[in-house]
């Protein structure tokens, strides 16, 4: 007799047989003598239509009416599957995000859960109801309609998760779990049964898109346990909590990648205070989102500067790097695309030494150049050609054990 | 500086062009320093489609939530057309029916209109919006979302102009007005420039369906005065308004024809109290519905009752006629299809004689056999052969001059 919260994204009810499939696992889980809320996002395709329409009206929509418009895809979703679940037998209602007691702040288009209150969802979970809350979704205090930005049914699910205090949260995905590695990359990569939200925080900053971090940071703000896991087989999946001592016997737990990475360096920047300052200052008011930044001590009164970046946020840079490089007195601007970044994370590195040397003999014997480096308590980063970076995700993978079950 | 009620129905805001002429419709009234108020129903098209997919997933919806899928079709309308109208440079908010304050019973998929509080139409009317409204929907008083039935939408404006004391509510839709006859039928039939509500809901339930019934009922009540007028073109339309004196000056206003029915006569019913009884309420136990009943004096003890219905009523009749036929003793049964109804409608025809006379007369004139008569305060009614139907309006139409301006 457990309460559990299932979230189900737009693909895993893409259509009225999937939607269906998902009747039938809720109703399974009902029948297990479990209590069930449902979060649903909207079927996949319908938001891009409802975007497309919306362009056809107006060539800048207005962002509360966006909403609105959003809003009406989880909405159809909800609607459906409870009365499919009803169809079969089952006991179901369905509950907007506004119904659900879900408030927002009031920023349109990218609202912030301010608060819930889940009295009717409580209600009808009492009343033996399985309820299906829309995702993505929630209501201003004044009552209009707000969405949640990406992600944002996943946030759902955690924060109802833990306002009505379930004993767990599964996010069923259209993949198994969170994995040692990208399997598509090293054959041997092995499904992590647990991990800690930190961890998968960290693989998710480096490219292991499995959950918005935003969902992540929000289920260990409230320490909600989730498992993310297939809708489309029974398999357990990954199970993300709080740290513990057996987690950390583990030194690490998997290796991301990211790609389309490009690096620019800055030579010769006077060691004054505030110097970098200046430069990150104009990049952010640029709207350049940076990832590594490196820097070494000064050894003659002035040190050279680097930093990683997306390919795509390459070309914002623009002149905006020359300038600012000119009015600080640097020498030149060097960029550069083509790397690509690898990251080994764990909790359990803390308490360990010897991680970064395994990571850098593992990559030099493989005869990986290591351009940067970057490390975080949990987690070690390195930049390197992206010509090689699936061969060092597999040298990496290997040098750590990972296709072993832990 | 009047403040106005438009209602688009689904044709008028049927794919992106037409919601952008809605906006531009309604911007005009703005500019020419009006308040509005706009109803719309969901997008032609829209309702059905979710109606599929509703039974995609189940054979028999649960209604609760059939109304939040169908309350879908509505809010889409509303953010397009609140964009559209942003878009033009106007200003204007969406507010679902539970947002603009709709209180209806619990009854879902036909709740009734039970209370509004439009403090949020009124609060951006006052802040220079228009208010963009969705039409057929609501909310019970617990929040549960409801939908009105049909013709909904209609009923929406309505109460709205009726809750926010408008000074006109338009009720837009793919006809000019209402005609004295039907135009294709009568081809010198002329638009009416003022009906009064008992004339339009007996033209309405004599098959002219510009409105459904209930919305013009509701617009009596409160007496709320409305235009039914085109939304493709600036022409003046019809007003519906309380009987005035000018009004009755009118003897006819026009003549309304349905196609498709039958009679059904029953033959030697004993004529004792509670006889006539007996058989309609096992008609509406069998959901047969009913249009005129005709039961002349008894002469010997016994007399002849019949009644007309909608051709597809009358399988529905099957054995339940002939077994209470049976039971009170009557002699047999007579079912006849191929007949139509011929309505002539006037609020002057209460103080004016003649009207029959003039009726009958011009139809016995013309070849047109009169099968049975009902008439009521406002209103003569003829049954006649189906095929004469087309013959018979253009002979009224002329015996009562309604091609000329009144």
């Amino acid at each position: 007799m457990a309460l559990i919260v299932q979230k189900f994204g737009g693909t895993s009810v893409g259509n009225p047989e999937r939607i269906r499939n998902v009747a039938r696992r809720v109703l399974e889980t009902q029948n297990a003598g479990h209590s069930v809320v449902v979060v649903v996002s909207a079927m996949s395709g319908v938001t891009d239509g409802l975007i497309k329409l919306a362009k056809e009206v107006s060539p800048h929509p207005t962002e509360r009416e966006m909403d609105v418009l959003l809003a009406t895809g989880e909405q159809t979703t909800i609607a459906l599957t409870a009365m499919a679940i009803n169809a079969m037998g089952g006991k179901a209602v369905s509950l907007t995000g506004a119904q659900a007691g879900i408030i927002t702040s009031g920023v349109h288009t990218k609202a912030k859960i301010a608060n819930l209150e889940p009295h009717e969802v409580r209600r009808f979970l009492d009343g033996g109801f399985a309820c299906i809350v829309a995702g993505f979704q929630g209501q201003t205090e004044e009552g209009f309609i707000t969405t949640l930005g990406r992600g944002g049914s996943d946030l759902t699910a955690i924060a109802i998760a833990a306002a009505v205090q379930a004993d767990l949260c599964e996010i069923y995905t259209d993949v198994d779990g969170v994995y040692t590695c990208d399997p598509r990359i090293v054959p041997d990569a092995r499904k992590i049964d647990v991990i800690a939200y930190d961890e998968l925080l960290e693989m998710a900053s480096s490219g292991s898109k499995v959950m918005q971090s935003r969902s992540v940071e929000f289920a260990k703000k409230f320490r909600v346990p989730f498992e993310v896991r297939s809708s489309f087989n029974s398999n357990r999946g990954t199970i993300v909590k709080e740290e513990s001592i057996g987690l950390e016997n583990v030194v690490v737990r998997g290796i991301s990648i990211e790609r389309r990475q490009a690096k620019v360096t800055i030579t010769r920047v006077p060691d004054n205070p505030g110097t970098a300052s200046r430069i990150f200052t104009a990049l952010a008011a640029a709207h350049v989102i940076i990832d590594v930044i490196v820097q070494n001590v000064s050894v003659s009164g002035s040190t050279d500067i680097s930093f990683t970046l997306g390919a795509d946020e390459l070309e914002k840079l623009g002149p905006v790097i020359d300038r600012v490089a000119a009015e600080i007195g640097a020498g030149e601007v060097i960029k550069k695309g083509g790397i690509a970044k690898l990251s080994v994370v764990g909790i359990g590195m803390r308490s360990h030494s010897g991680v970064a040397a395994t990571l850098f003999e593992c990559l030099g014997n493989g005869g990986v150049n290591i351009q940067m480096i970057s490390t975080s308590e949990i987690k070690i980063a390195v930049i390197i050609d992206e010509d090689l970076i699936e061969h060092a995700a597999r040298l990496a993978h290997a040098a750590f054990g990972l296709e072993k079950s832990s």
